[in-house]
């Protein structure tokens, strides 16, 4: 069976500076027409960073989408000179929202957050051998962050409690579970 | 410490069939003035449908997002009717998808895929005692689906193979190891 959908016309409909947002006319395997809504985002990473006394490092921060704070593995956006090497994109974001460095930085998967409507793709990594960085990074000014270290039961008590709720850090906290 | 964003204006970008598109306004904690571009999405399910011999049910599709065909645990977005009650949605979508009906069908977690500029949350179900469904719905026509089904272990070699690649599907998987 053949799935492809051909593009044939594209309406660009909004270029933020962290989403673009597209009207896409596409041809069904049928040859119908049909019309898919997309967002494009430049990619991400996230890091499952692991302390020597065996617990995760989390980010306390506001999230304007939801309306609610929450706590989340630490992440970020690919810079474009980072495209060709998300690792680097994950050694600056560990400096800038957590101030560690972490002697192994290994990638655990990359993923798309929606294929639905978006192509925004992570790159998952887990850090572990962390210690203070010497150098820290200036952080993102319109960044208001706390850090938090949680075993991991008390980590899945914030999960059960709807603190931690998204899908990176509860791919994380499985992952960090299977390696237990 | 105050984390809240206070919104000050909305301008609305894009009303979509799938998605909406905000520009919000908002003061942060110390005053200043940041711009948040926010994805609104009705919400979804998911299930992580399991057989009685130990398979998990995955649908073959084309994603426009993605350019390419994936590997998903079955999803849909929830209709009007259905936002107080998604374990509705979920039972719909598993005979839509996939023709079998569910003995069991239980929460494992709601969750968001994409915080930082999306407020799309997904209903993550378990369904188990699986049997042929008598009264097939319709299908929606624009959807081209394959069935596909896979032990643990083939799963992960198609996580590998990135043709598995999406947030709910790769934590379906964790789901039902942890389940084992």
């Amino acid at each position: 069976m053949d799935f492809e959908e051909k593009v044939q016309s594209v309406e660009n409909i909004f270029d933020g500076k962290v989403i673009k947002v597209d009207k896409e006319t596409v041809a069904l395997p049928n040859g119908k027409k049909a019309y898919r809504e997309i967002v494009h985002h430049h990619g991400a990473v996230a890091l499952i960073p692991i302390t020597d006394d065996n617990k995760i490092v989390l980010i306390k921060q506001w999230r304007a989408p939801l309306r609610q704070v929450t706590l989340e593995i630490p992440a970020g956006k690919m810079e474009p000179n980072e495209y060709d090497d998300p690792k680097k994109t994950a050694i600056r974001e560990l400096n800038e929202e957590t101030r560690y460095q972490a002697q192994n930085v290994e990638l655990v998967t990359p993923f798309f957050t929606s294929p639905g409507f978006a192509d925004e793709k992570i790159y998952l990594y887990h850090a572990s051998g962390l210690k203070s960085v010497s150098d820290p990074l200036p952080q993102d000014d319109d960044e208001f962050l706390e850090l938090v270290e949680l075993t991991l039961p008390e980590a899945f008590k914030q999960m059960q409690a709807g603190v931690i709720c998204d899908s990176k850090t509860i791919m994380g906290l499985l992952f960090w579970q299977l390696m237990q």
